[in-house]
């Protein structure tokens, strides 16, 4: 682990109960892999975390991050090998006001663990469906996740993989990952307004439809024809791009089968990472 | 400062960053005050943290706070003086996945400081508005509060007291109160919904004017209308019975008036505190 400069056991990685990451969810995090040796488009992790601290106005300078998760990933027997980072942003430690304090440094915990992404999440995944009931912010990644982990809480015990959110007739993504639907070749994805979280994975699926001469529309779709998709996939930094076989009780395939435009996105992603 | 059964100072107060409420916001929390050597309405309190753990699935037995939050005052010296005392309940330490782990225990943080209401909240508040964008079960009191002090702070940076919230052109609530309007002698008040907190001091008020054979409408006010209403009051566990004077730039009274509904039921909540 690492807390504020120091490296530590899990034990002893203890942060104050006045930290307002504690106290009101107030900070931002990101989680990243490793593989090969490298940062799996870690340039553009930093950068959204820099981006949502902005947001709400933390200051960290994030120029400082790279060195201090290498000194991390050394600590912690981690360099160049395949592994997962968590990064956590809070405003740090003050008294208890809802409004920011003045003068407060920023709290930066992280973690390395050893992780290992299957080439391609070839698993076909269910889920459900649930009202999105989560704040009009989508686009920060805070860790004020209390919708988040019900929403998910609430898929695990339907043995689902995740849960859907639908936001005024429309769906807007999963608890921890972007949607994406196929129909009559043409993808459809949200638009990323401040209803989805702009995924990492999301942006390079965009872009693999370009070099991939796909036709790509960053529109919702409706509730009522999510059943008349063809195809329908998530994607999210350890999901990578993970084929639904079916929304609540609505089957896309019988068997395992994956579509062919999200079998080609597999396989163009399998190819940036090697 | 109580931290899982031990009494300790604030600076030894740590938690480990592992902890759900540290990484997701997984948490309740319950502001009380005692005065005259008496918890005001506590067990409405205590009840209310009880609702909203269950509202979240953490389990957790409230019967064993009176007796901690007593130990907490003894080890304070603050029995029988007047308090605030916080609690705070997360799902407790886990490894970080979004879905709710097994056998995870609960933990408990509290702190007691000495702190005098005033008899009434004599101040006339300004307050400021803003689109409500949190999520849509603010009737948890959840730790989460990102989307809270982010307007409560822009509230202050405005000089303002609080933020207003608006929702689909009503106002619900502030970002740490409840809002009330009086127009020809009648009160309204949004009614205690998924898009509000039921505040106690809420509750208080609703139950003073059956004493005062006022009449209130639990009904939102729309946006539009504000500027019209006769009176505007907050309500609040330390904001008690607060007068607004101004909302934005729309001023209810010239001077520091105080309309006279709110100035009836803040003499009625000031006979409940003796």
């Amino acid at each position: 682990m690492y807390l504020n400069g120091d490296i530590i056991d899990s034990d002893s990685a203890k942060i104050s109960v006045f930290d307002r990451g504690f106290l009101f969810g107030d900070g931002i995090y990101e989680v990243m892999v490793q593989i090969n040796g490298k940062f799996f488009y870690g340039q553009e992790h930093l950068e959204r975390l820099s981006n949502c601290l902005q947001k709400i106005e933390i200051k960290f300078d994030i120029n400082k991050l790279p060195q201090e998760i290498d000194r991390l990933l050394g600590a912690t027997n981690l360099k160049n090998k395949d592994c997962l980072v968590y990064i956590q942003v809070t405003r740090g430690v003050a008294p208890r006001t809802h409004s920011f304090p003045e003068n407060c440094i920023p709290s930066l915990f992280m973690y390395a663990v050893p992780f290992e992404l299957p080439d391609i999440n070839r698993k076909c995944l269910s889920v459900i469906t649930l009202q999105d009931y989560r704040w009009h912010r989508c686009d920060i990644k805070s860790i004020a996740l209390a919708s988040n982990v019900m929403a998910n809480d609430k898929a695990i015990k339907q043995n689902a993989y995740e849960s859907i959110f639908i936001r005024d007739g429309k769906i807007t993504e999963a608890s921890h990952c972007n949607i994406f639907f196929v129909k009559n070749n043409i993808l459809y994805t949200h638009p990323a307004n401040s209803h989805i979280l702009n995924g990492i994975t999301r942006s390079i699926v965009i872009a693999l439809t370009k070099t991939l001469g796909l036709e790509l529309i960053q529109e919702a779709i409706d509730e009522k024809d999510m059943y008349n998709m063809d195809e329908a996939f998530l994607t999210g930094t350890t999901t990578q791009i993970a084929s639904i076989k079916k929304i609540n009780d609505h089957l896309y395939y019988q068997n395992n089968e994956i579509g062919s435009i999200t079998k080609q996105l597999q396989n163009a992603f399998l190819a940036l990472k090697q």
